[in-house]
């Protein structure tokens, strides 16, 4: 099995408003996160290094003290430990976000 | 530095036809690929499992002996050492291409 549809994969949420439908490989994970308007995830920070693309809509994120607003096709690169934070606005915001090694609780 | 911008970062010709703007951390790289149409990416493997997700157009990519017409949204897991190979039709195509380990030649 190498290929998935997320519109066939139930999400998990994430927080209340952010929800994620994952597939795993042996070191890494993938999510493809759908974030309501005016949502926040956190401020946190976990072992597993993170990258990510924004696909639709902006947001500001925050790694570490950087703050940004990104756009569609904007990567960043979240190392392991580095504290993060996201807040949406007036849309409905998706990213890719892919963990390594695989973030267990996510599966 | 966390952020990237892909339309400031300079492309890799991987063959011909196929550009990857490329950003890296300690355990992942990722790829982002635009592929021409009528583009072929011939049969390969590599010891770098890979995660995929396509952004835009569709193509007809072969894992193993998995043949998919795969199109904006769809994941793909290629698997540590399983041989697949990509083909574009009358459309350009965007795909992001995660590896882990790093791959260091498209550093």
């Amino acid at each position: 099995m190498y290929f998935y549809d997320p519109a066939e994969r139930d999400p998990k949420e994430l927080v209340p408003g952010i929800n994620a439908r994952t597939f795993w490989g042996e070191n890494m994970l993938i999510a493809v996160v759908d974030l309501d308007p005016d949502t926040h995830m956190p401020r946190h920070s976990h072992h597993h290094e993170q990258l990510g693309n924004v696909i639709q809509g902006q947001m500001e994120l925050t790694i570490g003290d950087e703050k940004r607003l990104v756009k569609p096709g904007d990567v960043y690169i979240i190392p392991s430990g580095v504290e993060h934070e996201a807040q949406t606005f007036d849309e409905s915001v998706k990213v890719i976000d892919v963990f390594s090694p695989v973030r267990e609780e996510y599966k």
